[in-house]
């Protein structure tokens, strides 16, 4: 591609081109600094995206670009040498760095370099790094920093049952509000829940899958949760649709359910607790069920090999969080407490869509969160929900749902045939 | 239980009850063999089988046994006591030990006490034991050990397209032979092959799932076998068929496979490889696909957590043999080559029933199979067939089938609802 940009034949000696600034702002940029642009562009290899400075530098040499990142000024260029990654979110956060074109596009362009790169390199196993410990007091301030934002924030740009977890299209056409229900509906029927059971929910949102599985499958939930925000709009919605008396939000950590139940349940915070805690996760759902039966689902973001998750969305979006393998979590969670899998389920394009939905929503209501955030945390969760709309689609996060069951309980499905006859429960005005 | 048993309350003072024995050949049980059988018994705690000595002494005290173990002499006695398992299994196949009743339901009531028991020591996590090495050159002789016993004999009691692994009742009035052709088409609706693709099979068998794959979907197979009896009778089938043009039936070892293929496949080949071995298999999967696209499914006896196969199965059926769990495969065989997990099921309670109709067939081709391989061999595969089926039942092994799909490739299934449309292809005459 290199060899056929007409830029690289027609201007053959100068490999950085300038054109003149429309900032007057900025001084023009140094020879230092178009070589450090001359790094930063070399480093996204053949990705469509061009970066340029304050003064219109550039060294783009690719087919038109899918986006243009236009950096805005000294302190920010040398901010992404310094810091990578989180110069660089910084740097989105504070305007410092602004992108015109394709954000989600260019983020995937970027991905599929990296990957490509990984899977060349057959990068080593299994790094163990250090990541920041989901302590009991540590895992509440981590959760109040991205779940307090306030449900007004939430309800801007979240289905109308606020689920906060990926969707599932059961069909190609389906809405957001219809997908999530699905998803609802879905994680029931893989969980065979009977009228009268009890079950035990580990991070219950805002409480939209408790809510369904008492009113639509009969059973009795009893749900943990840190936020505090988030158990209080629980409690209200409960009371509203008269199910407080089989649904109790409890503002805990999952490490203090007590009880016993016929089936646990966790949707999205699996990815919260850190690999070093998992096997108090599997104590705690060891010691929720039953000794010879019961089952339970984790539906969770994950990855096909152990990495962190991208360092400047730990710094500004999900301290703490770690999206685990599969082996990760079976060898941890299940593997030491007799739990055996008996179904994975990998929805990574249903995220990728469910991203999608979120981020058009968001953006459609840019004023009114900047109004209620400001403009650094709507910059911010932009390109976090399109970072991750591109992570899903390039396959550098998964999303899966296991269902486990006690090693010795014969009582299973005989196929998933039913899982998917008569698809996902109406869902009553 | 043993409050209640009335032989307990009749003898207080006589733990160790002696009748007349039938056997003249065999001196009286002295006290030392009295001593070893009360040991034995209460190894089985609660589980509902009789041990018997020779002489009819016998120390049971439960309820009505499902099963008397018969010891016919003392050489049989210290077998188990030197070899347990071994010495057991032994003890079975040369007749030294007998079994009257129901021989899965004591096999299964055993399992189920020494899971109870493990769950309540809560083992320590992944040993790492020696097993026997499956190198090339003993791959082979553990292959041939098992598959070698010649295709006349595997006739007697397999389905009548040979499929010597776990069938898929997709429905539960299936029989044995309508279930391993919903088996062979399950397989091919995960693998969602097309017409025109290239599969690379690891592992043949006699050949049913390869030519299945090649009539029906209309792909073109390259299968891999180190058994010379099977690829014999593949080969024959195949041109029988007249598909020997687009299925090729290879003796080697799948350390071998060569050449770029769609889809990779192996069903019942991964127990025989052995953890040292699992990266080379990856390294062969991922040589096999393209760098960005291709998908697999390995279809496997599985485990819950890391263990051994039973010493005396080792021994005498399957030498070399170890069924991992899901993170053991996910962790060696998947994680290193960006190969990305879809979907893994499992279907133990299917391998219960399997298991079941093989054994109901070779007791019923006893008298051949007696005149085929001789009393021992009899004795040892009824013991090995029960013995498995007990296994599945109780929850000591699993059978996963995963299926997996390179990182980047986003031509996925948008959900599992094809696979459970229109069911089992119909079987032509």
């Amino acid at each position: 591609m290199k060899d056929h940009s007409p830029a690289s034949d027609a201007q053959p000696s100068a490999d950085v081109a300038t054109r003149a600034g429309d900032d007057s702002r900025a001084p023009a940029s140094s020879s230092a600094d178009r070589y450090v642009l001359r790094k930063i562009q070399a480093k996204l290899r053949d990705a469509p995206v061009r970066v340029t400075l304050w003064d219109g530098s550039t060294c783009y040499e690719g087919a038109t670009p899918v986006a243009t990142i236009c950096i805005a000024d000294r302190r920010s260029l040398w901010r992404v040498v310094r810091h990578q990654d989180v110069g660089l979110g910084d740097g989105f956060r504070d305007g410092g760095i602004t992108l015109e074109g394709d954000l989600v596009g260019a983020v995937e362009a970027v991905f599929r370099v990296n990957r490509a790169h990984w899977t060349a390199a057959r990068a080593a196993r299994r790094q163990r790094p250090w990541w920041r410990s989901n302590t009991r007091g540590r895992a509440a301030a981590n959760v109040g920093h991205h779940y307090d934002l306030g449900n007004d924030f939430y309800r801007l740009w979240l289905d109308r049952r606020m689920v906060y977890t990926c969707a599932y299209y059961a069909t190609p056409e389906m809405t957001l509000d219809d997908a999530q229900v699905a998803k609802l509906d879905l994680v029931c029927r893989k969980l065979r829940l009977r009228p009268g059971e009890r079950v035990v929910e580990a991070g219950s949102g805002w409480g939209a899958l408790a809510l369904h599985m008492a009113r639509h499958y009969g059973v009795s939930v009893r749900s943990f949760n840190l936020s505090r925000e988030q158990v209080a709009y629980a409690r209200r919605w409960a009371r509203e649709e008269s199910l407080d008396d089989r649904v109790e939000f409890v503002q805990d950590d999952y490490r203090n359910v007590s009880g016993r139940y016929d089936a646990f349940v966790s949707v999205g915070m699996l990815e919260h607790v850190g690999p070093p805690h998992y096997e108090a996760l599997g104590k705690v759902i060891d010691r929720c069920l039953p000794p010879d039966a019961g089952r339970g689902l984790l539906h969770f973001i994950g990855r096909d090999r152990p990495a962190l998750l991208n360092a400047w969305i730990r710094k500004r979006v999900f301290p703490g969080a770690y999206p685990p393998t599969v082996s990760e979590v079976a060898e941890a969670v299940l593997e030491p407490w007799d739990l055996s899998i008996l179904d994975v389920e990998n929805l990574r394009l249903h995220y990728d869509r469910t991203c999608g939905d979120w981020l058009a929503r968001f953006e459609a209501a840019e004023a009114q969160v900047i109004a209620m955030t400001g403009p650094d945390l709507y910059r911010t969760w932009r390109l976090y929900l399109a970072g991750s709309q591109a992570a899903f689609r390039t396959g550098w996060m998964q999303l899966f749902q296991i269902v486990f069951r006690r090693g010795g309980d014969n009582d299973l499905a005989w196929t998933r045939d039913a899982l998917y006859q008569g698809g996902a429960a109406a869902e009553p005005a």
